[in-house]
């Protein structure tokens, strides 16, 4: 019986060797009445303390994989495999179904951004939306997880919650993180969702069936694009110019607006105050609904932060979403939605439907993670961290694609740079690769994908702020401009 | 400056001292400048160690919310509070929509099960479908959960997957958990949901729109139900017999067909053999889909478990739906679908638009919850323990409401009564909870309501095995039966 240690492994021996020797039990290596070696031998075959050996042995008992023999040894326990049906043989599949044709033909032809899965591989990753894995305190993290895990904490949490949110979630996000945007709600205005995508998708699905005209931001945010277009909006595309989105005839036969007032995606543009009365007043008068997804809240690298747009909602006309993947970190998959509480009530009926609600212990670590102020810690640091990299990327894209970047950018994560007439820009991404330069090309976020040829981003949250201006450097070499 | 310590609280006094300081910052009670209380008059106040004060204090020097003023004490920072935005007041909200009208009538007019919130406190609560906290072994699940942590695993999980699931989590369903239930999978004909209900409606989101006809088990599940009507499914009822779904003319106009077959909800039979030959053939001549909710894969307490109907799947047909709900906690929102890769991908997309994918570290944890046979052990466990409660049901049941059960049962974890052809089990349900009795009334589980009046459900999973006789006695009283 062959069993290999990896001293390199992020696992004990000890969980290794338990592990394999669970492994070989349930797919019939080891089958019940097998008598284990002994310890002693064990542990020399492998090098291991004896100790070790004696503890997973012991383990296994308990979990009634081994039988201890007084005296004797240890042996398979026949309860192990109890549970295991006759092995059932699956004739080879006969017929394959035209799966394509029996789905909604849109999932498999939406467009999507892609980056290069090993984009981490790249000295140079210009990509949007990762975040800096080296700047979050997983120790706090680790700390509030373990709290959420006391005994008391689990009855809490272990059960189907249905319908309900973690109050205590509610109560952080409530006190904590919207009054920084300048929106006071109610714990009856606020629902819990799985990352602010899946705000955006309850929202669509409850209000978009039909062909609802709804306004996008053009260029936008593809996502967003998707799931209205999944959930059968009809679309009007919005401009957008150094104010932000246009308020204008575009609008005048929407019924619903999606936008995102604090950093335009992708453009960054911060949208005006002039443009914020009118688009409430359009609203108003129109009796329209706004989105507003105020995915980037807070990044801004000079001067004031503006509030959200639904603070200065009168009329309960704007639906917010926001998001916790940027400030925690996207892999948790939380976000929230404020708006009525007529409206967070027929949402809950439908988030029920969909995923009935967040993972309980993922509500309760974030809701104390917030509570004992790391996160309001980590956004400063973030801040920090990102504002001095957007100087460099400013200084950078100045030196060396002097005129490119469109709008009077002062926040957010990335930049938006409009090349040559001719650029093609995936070509350019496509070469810089193999300069070390990951970008993400612009065309995606056009509605009509040739309009947006010449455009591409550039997000430095992941790329280390002493390698922007190599970077740069890089790209104007490609685009032949030194 | 008030701040109170509980001492009987389940966090630190240290973290409680922390929690309320940083409240009294962010809420402005402490505005930046305030020269803080010396720790040894705060802990003299507070009957705390000095130590435990200063700690804290530490701790928020680190977090930018104190700063140390050489040798004089501790001062509330600006940084704490630059990012407030200057408060926004809301004028109080003008006018009213009528989100009602707005939305999917459906939503809040499906018939849902309901239970009294505060089940927990009756002394006998037969409720359905909640784990019992005491049996799960939660130091394992820390230890996992410690270990999904680690540096380098949370490079793993901290990103955004976008459309990946985790490759150990699915390894381990694929090599672990199906096998158990006959099935040999792929890993990309895996998908990983937020539970079986979330399989549901993906599968039914990507399949059921516009009117396609779908056999439903009536009396059965009312999620399902629920989800399909929603997705724009026909729903054609399927009645049941002691064998499980009848396989009829009802069944002739189906393009898909929803089943329960391991244990069919809520009566708990297992599809007998023959039915299962002859469900599989009906969908291979006349080009039926199958779902398979395994909801209570493996709940057989006399004689052999039963594989999965996916394992007899020659052609594909099959779309398996299995929950981590029962044998993990139903808190944690994980599941999988196993079908063909050509209709895994498909969904794959969709899952993108609604929650991108399940949470990182929980597929994580999970995964090491399964690889270190803490997850087989706990099967096992329960396995045990429900076993016991459903002898003592049965026996109770066959002394005190003779005749009630309706169909051989030999597993699950509750048991269907059909009570006198009077009763109103709305109203029995109404009269138990006086004599401390959770018991769910049948009706919501039919197609049409009136149909279920008089049966109803009593589940077994969260009530203590010494409690069960004397709960049924109590109802047998209520049912005037002695």
């Amino acid at each position: 019986m062959l069993f290999i240690i990896d001293r390199n492994a992020d696992t004990s021996a000890q969980n290794q060797l338990r592990e394999q020797i669970i492994a070989a039990i349930l797919n019939g290596q080891l089958p019940a009445g097998t008598k284990m070696p002994s310890t002693r031998k064990l542990a020399k075959n492998l090098s291991l303390s004896r100790t070790t050996v004696v503890l997973v042995y012991e383990k296994l008992v308990e979990n009634d994989f081994l039988i201890a023999l007084n005296r004797s040894g240890f042996m398979v326990s026949d309860a192990a495999v109890s549970h295991l049906p006759m092995a059932v043989k699956l004739s080879p599949v006969r017929t394959s179904i035209d799966w394509k044709a029996r789905t909604d033909a849109l999932l498999s032809h939406q467009r999507n951004i892609v980056k290069p899965a090993n984009w981490q591989d790249f000295p140079y990753p210009f990509v949007y939306g990762q975040p800096d894995a080296s700047l979050f305190p997983l120790p706090a993290w680790r700390e509030c997880s373990r709290q959420a895990m006391s005994q008391s904490a689990m009855r809490d949490w272990a059960s189907d919650a249905v319908t309900a949110d973690d109050p205590e979630l509610i109560e952080e996000i409530r006190t904590k993180l919207l009054p920084k945007r300048g929106i006071y709600a109610g714990a009856e205005e606020i629902l819990i969702t799985m990352g602010a995508q899946n705000g955006l998708y309850l929202i669509a699905s409850a209000l978009m069936k039909g062909g609802v005209r709804v306004g996008i931001e053009n260029p936008g945010y593809p996502d967003a694009r998707n799931i209205f277009e999944f959930c059968g909006a009809a679309l009007l595309p919005l401009e957008i110019d150094g104010e932000g989105v246009v308020v204008g005839d575009a609008l005048k036969s929407a019924q619903m607006v999606y936008v995102t007032p604090s950093h335009q995606y992708p453009t960054t543009v911060t949208l005006s105050e002039e443009r914020r009365a009118k688009l409430l007043d359009a609203a108003s008068s129109r009796d329209l609904l706004v989105i507003e997804d105020d995915f980037e809240s807070d990044t801004n690298y000079t001067g004031e932060s503006v509030p959200a747009l639904k603070s200065q909602d009168g009329e309960g006309r704007v639906i917010y979403v926001g998001s916790l993947s940027k400030s925690m970190f996207p892999g948790l998959r939380l976000g929230y939605i404020v708006a009525s509480a007529g409206l967070i009530r027929e949402l809950r009926a439908l988030r029920r439907l969909i995923v009935r609600h967040a993972p309980s212990n993922n509500q309760r670590t974030t809701a104390l993670f917030i509570a004992q102020g790391y996160h309001d810690a980590y956004i400063r640091k973030l801040h920090n961290a990102y504002g001095e990299r957007w100087e460099k990327m400013r200084a950078g894209l100045d030196n060396h694609l002097p005129g490119m970047t469109t709008v009077p950018s002062f926040g957010g994560t990335s930049f938006w740079i409009r090349g040559p007439e001719e650029l093609d820009a995936e070509l350019l991404a496509t070469r810089a690769l193999k300069e070390g330069v990951v970008l993400e090309p612009g065309a995606v976020h056009f509605m009509q994908a040739e309009e947006g040829r010449r455009f591409f981003r550039l997000g430095f949250s992941s790329i280390a702020t002493n390698r922007i201006d190599e970077g740069i450097t890089r790209l104007a070499r490609l685009l032949d401009l030194r």
